[in-house]
Parts: C-alpha cells; structure tokens; sequence
C-alpha cells in the first residue's frame, strides 16, 4: 500500500479516497494476521477527556506492533500549568515518533499538529472522530463484504462522530442520513465538504425525521445524546431526542438483515434499548474491537512501519 | 504442570489443592531461574484501590514474561462515568488478554468474570486477596522447606487476608489460627469451606485469645487494622485489637524458629511493633518479593505461556 | 568507559569530573547511534511534582535502551497512605531495577537512597537538579566543541537549576555566573563546595547585576522566577527579577556566538522574551531533546548495561 509515512490525522479528509480504502484494507489483514508489522517506536496519548476504548485500543494496538505508549495524562503534566501549545508540542516531537490527541477544539489539535513534524492524530474532538470511522467502515465492510451500495443512517446528535460519518460514507460510496432534532443538526460546513466529496454519486440527506431516515437503511447507528462535559444538559436533552432512540420498533423499518452500531458507551433506555443493544443485529463489541485494528492500520501506516 | 488456561483466579477455592501446589512450584522455579517463560501477552490492571505493591508487582511479573501492561485507573476510564460493569467487561475482553482487578465487592468482580472471556484475577476484593496469599504460601515454603507439618497464626481483623489464608492453609494443610475480636471474626461461609477443605486433617482455630493462637505457632501473621476505606475506625479499632499486637513478648510464645509475615503496608506501634518487624525473625520483605514471584506464574499459567 | 554500576545520582557531586565527562562522552554516541546499548531492566518513576520533559525523556530513553517504565504516581500509590519511605524504598527494591524521584526535600530522596539498593536517580529537589546538568553540557559541548574556556551565565532564581549548574561547571572546568536578586542567592553551602571542586582553575561569580554577569559570556540560561509550588508568589517576585529577564538587550551584551539555554516551562514575557526564544541564538529546543540522550546514558551506565 502507499503507506502515509509522516503525515497528520486531524480529520478523515486528510485521507483520499483510495488512502482510506487502502488503511481498511490493512486493517483487516493485520487482524486476520495474514500480515505481521513490527515496528520499535513510542506513541504518546494526550487525552483532555476521560477515555477507555480509545486509550486501550490506541496501547494495544501500539503494543502489538511491538512499540511502546506514554500517557501523558495532562493532570500530571506541565501542560495543565498553563505552558503553550507550541512549546509543550516541539518538546513532545523531540522525544515521541507519533501522538494521538483527545481535546475538545479541533485548532488545538491543529496548534499541536503545525508545531510537532511528527505524526499527530485525532483521537476526538468537538468536530470529529476519524478513528471511530475507521473501525466503523471496517466492521461493515466485514458484515456486508462491502462499502458501496449500502445506507447508513445515524440518529441522535449531530455532533463529532456524525461529522465523521458524513465525510467517512461520502469518501467510500456509502448512502447516509443523519436524523437529528433541529437544534443538533451536524455543522453545515461538514455538510457541504461531505457533499462535495460524494459528488453526487450518493445521496445524502439530513432530516429531523427518524423514521424515514430508518426506511431501509442497512446501518442504523446511535451515540451518547449528551456526550461528555455535556452531562448537565442531558435531562433537558432527553425529551427532544426520544423519538430518535434505536429500539426494536424502528429497527423493524430498517432492512430485515440491517445491523446496528454504537460507539459507546451506551445509555441503555435513552439513545438505544437494552434489546436492541443485546440483540441479534447488533454488531456493537466487533465495532468496539475494530477500534484497535483500524488504529493498528493507521499507527503503521503513518509510522512508515512494514 | 497442568496449566490454568483461560481460567479465572477470583479465590483460592477456584484452584484445587494439587493446583496450588504445582503453581507455587512453578513460582520457585521462576524466581530461581530454573525455568524462564515469555510471553507477549497484554494486562489490564483495574485498581478501583490505592496500590503500590499489587500494582508494582504485577506490572513487573508482566514485563519479565515479556508482556506489557495498561493501568486502567478508573479516575481516567470511562467506568467513573457509569458505564455498565457488562459493557466495559465485554470490551476489555476484546483488547486485553488477560485483567486483574481491585475493588470493594466481589460479586462486582464476578460480574467482571462473568462478561470476560480472558483470564480475570481477583487482585483484592473485601471479601479475599489470593495473590497475597501465594506468596506468603511461598515464602513459607521457602523458610521451613515444607507447607504441611506447621501452624500459621493470623492476629488482628478478620479481613479479606485472614478469610484467603483460611482457604489456603486448608489446601495445603497448614494448621491455622485467627485470633480476632469477637466483633471482627472472619466470615463464617469461609471459615466452613475451609473446614470442609480441610476435612478433619489439618486444625483451623478460630479464636478471641491471642496468647493462645500464638503458642508454638511457626508463623505469625498480621496486617493493618484499618484497610482502605476503613480509617475513620481507626481510632476506635485501636483499644480493641491493641491484645492482638505482634511484639517481643508474644512472639516469644511461639516456636524459637518462628517467622513473622505482614503483608504490608505496616503501622508501626498499632499491629506491629517496630522491632518485631525489623527483627531476625521477620520475613517481610522476601514476602514483599514474592508477590512478583507468585503472580508472574499465575499470569504464565493462566495465559497457557511455556 | 567506566560505568557506574549500582551507584545513586543524588547530586552532581557524586560523580567525578572525569565520571562526568565520560557520561556526557556517552550520551553523544548513544545520539549519534555510533553506540546502540540494549537491557532488559524495569525503571521506576516516583514524581512527587507534575513534569512533562523529566518523565517522558526517562520513559523514552528506558524504551529506547529495550526497557520498561512504571509510573509511580503518588496519588496511586500507598506512599499517599503515610507509609514510611523507609518500607516503600525497601519494597521497590525488590521489584525496581532503578529508580528516578522527584521531590521536594533531598533529605527524602537520601533516605530512599539508603533504603534502596538499587540505584536512585535525582529527578529534581529543591536541592538539585543534575540529570538537567547533563543536558545542558551535552548541548553546550555540541554547539562549541568544548567545555572549558567558556563562560556560563545564569540569570533569575539561585534555585536547584542554578546549584547544580554550580557544581557542573565547576567540574568541567566552565567559568560560571549566578545573577540574582539579592534575597535569592543561590545556597552558600553549594557555591562553598562548587568553589572547593574548581580549586582556582575557574571564576565562580555570585552577582546581583545581570550586566556585568551578561557581558561577553558564551552561554546565558535562565529559568522561570517562581517554581512549581511558588506561584503564589510570582507576582510579588516579578519586580525583584524583571532586570535579570533575558531579551535583546541583554543577550546584546554576551558574546557574539553566545547561545540561549533554558530549562522549561518558559513564562513569556517574563524570565525570556518570545523573541530570544524564538531567535537564531536558542538552542532551547535541542536542549531538551538532550534530557533524553543524557539521561539514557545515565541509566544505562547505572544499570552497567552495555
């Protein structure tokens, strides 16, 4: 493959079309092990935010390719006594091969990345979730044996990973609909970038309308509805999102052989029912698992490693 | 030996008596470098405790099987933001190969089991720490060249220590004694399954009176008299257990050639005195080592590495 | 070379002038990959302050050289519970093959020094901060070529940095100035022993005026006015040490070739300009890429590995 070697992950639109066909591509072979890479470097995590799969799935996919993870947890670092961005990210790149960051402002991230030659990746922000795509694609590419000729549709809100969805279907051919209340509809700059790059070959659509969004779709796909620092927010939340909520009546309106995702974690009874959740369509752990490949894929693609 | 593939360690009961044998062989046989195993395993470490020995311990026994390890400290986890135990079981179980827990409930710890396919290790519960117990089961070992033919006596709380020494002297048929206030007697349950275990072979004393639980016994054992959690008690705890203190005058009562365990930290002056513990008889400190030891064949053992 | 295997790095002072020397000879190769040195060995870091540069330069450099780090947050461990050092330190023994402290009070590094047998490493004391030392020599010895007929000027707070920049110099033969306001002389006791090390064959200068101190000097270095734990008392600090800031001016006094070393975090605007730091004559970034190389030379030689 045309490996990424230096190259930044801030958004999926740093990728083409095919660099994201290709990263999946060796996702999947490094999960069925039909391909081994190895490669000796160390990998920082800076993470403003909580985080379990992220955090986890990043280590061990560092780990087995044979390389080695710092946390750089900010509580314990000089970063949360107030040194700039520019200074903490040259220091950074003199000691670590590649850096993953999970902050709230994607200009942060951005700061960082212009500062640091290294590799930098987005690990969430406020405006995007490129890694969770990855494993996202990676898992229907896996249930379906393909990317193109298929509808996804996200319900709940427009926030971070429905940016990365519509960007993530438009790259690969894939149909997506994004059902939001009006107040959360995803940013519309995203929107336009996602429609430029579909080009019209899909068909895209943004709707406050669950049940036509689920119509046949072959993906429904739910977050959080209050993710976090969002938590006070979420009792008022909670009545204008219901009518997105992932349950068996919704999922009957999907195709018979439709699967569901979720990128946790989850809030049974709100965004998705116990049911759905625990149910036979649901591909939620392989999704969660493909954290770890996907990332595997992209850490050896921009490390240059083989 | 007969290894503990794939298996759980939430107690000592979970392995049977020729088991624990063969594991704490297995221990000496690391720890002398007669047998060296690698493995290039993940583990997790879920500490809802402080820890400086378990955490250490563990995390060195990993690196010398050549594994690597992710602290999964809940502060920074996705657990602290109430995520069922189920969902962050079932994930971990996607990543890591193999997880040790600390933390207040077992049945939490079960529940943890329960939705965990990999290995999960009981690395302190209120209800058993096992881990400690293999390597005290260890240093014993080494000190005397035997397990059988000798009388632990256990002074002080009748806490998660006392109930894992109970089922361990009772496999390997050590007698035991735990001397505690009335009020702080060990469970019941435990102290019938050990008796069970025991079968009638070995002598498991429970009892109010220190100086007889101290008389010819081999070893003498205590630990702290306000674990975590518990230290507002300490102050009310202390006139009470002050007849169970270890100090020159009742380790005189037991055999000349006794040995005296703690496994730590330590309050000088409450539980211990200062001389006992810095004494010739004390082994604290191998007994300290042999966490590393004991948990690294457990960790080997489990993970079916060779 | 000789390596120090098993000794402590407390203070500079511990080492001789020709021990310095071939640990700086060290660190270049190891930099420049003529020397490539493997151990299998776990390092220990025990961070009683936050730091960015100490703990992820350690943690490279222990990767780098095949090893493995354990991050001993006080906050995790039972060092918060009150245990007494002297049991901690004999604990980690048995499980650390070396150990890097940050703290407070060099009385508390000492005394897990003398617990400890492994050796133990000063990551900063108010006392001193020597593996920042050998970073600073590596980077001057790259810039000039040498190390002797030099003259280093330091500016701001008479604090650990300026100690063991005192005992540094004075063993490799650098003339140095410490410019401080008069309340914030470095310690006596150190420049007394600094003066006893150099023995006549340089200038040790203790000055309040930054412009004598500045005029014709090779080097000039500053660190920030107030140190963690004392920014409470930056703002009555700021006026007493405005005339030591370096910027155009003062750097105008110094030698033509003169180069700007600074140990970070840097406050802007205060101890430095943003344009000395960002201008042609800092080597401020390069400086702390070499805590790393100095550092993996320190282990390596402690550890005898090679």
């Amino acid at each position: 493959m045309a490996a990424l070697t230096g190259r930044d992950l801030l958004t999926l639109a740093d990728l083409t079309a095919d660099e994201l066909q290709e990263l999946l591509q060796l996702a999947a072979q490094l999960k069925s092990g039909e391909l081994n890479i190895r490669c000796n470097k160390v990998l920082g995590l800076l993470f403003y935010k909580a985080s379990t799969r992220t955090r986890v799935s990043f280590s061990v996919a560092m780990y087995q390719l044979g390389g080695q993870v710092i946390d750089l947890n900010p509580n314990v670092t000089q970063v949360s006594r107030g040194e700039p961005v520019e200074d903490t990210a040259r220091v950074l790149d003199r000691y670590l091969d590649i850096l993953a960051i999970r902050t709230f402002e994607q200009q942060q991230l951005e700061t960082f990345a212009h500062y640091a030659q290294i590799p930098v990746i987005n690990a969430l922000t406020d405006l995007g979730h490129p890694c969770q795509i990855l494993a996202d694609l990676l898992t229907i590419q896996e249930c379906f044996g393909r990317l193109s000729d298929l509808t996804l549709t996200y319900l709940g809100d427009g926030n971070n990973v429905a940016h990365s969805l519509l960007l993530g279907c438009a790259m690969v051919g894939m149909n997506v609909r994004i059902a939001t209340p009006s107040e959360y509809k995803p940013d519309s700059t995203i929107v336009e970038k996602s429609r430029a790059i579909a080009a019209n070959k899909i068909e895209i659509t943004i709707t406050e309308d669950p049940v036509t969004a689920a119509k046949d779709a072959d993906i429904l796909y739910t977050d959080v509805w209050a993710s976090m620092g969002q938590e006070s927010e979420a009792s008022a939340r909670i009545p204008l999102f219901q009518p997105y909520q992932i349950n068996e009546e919704l999922l009957s309106i999907a195709k018979k052989q439709a699967i569901v995702l979720h990128c946790l974690p989850a809030h049974r009874g709100e965004e998705i029912t116990h049911e759905v959740m625990e149910g036979s369509q649901s591909r939620i752990w392989d999704q969660a698992e493909n954290r770890m490949h996907a990332q595997k894929a992209l850490l050896a693609s921009l490390l240059g490693a083989d």
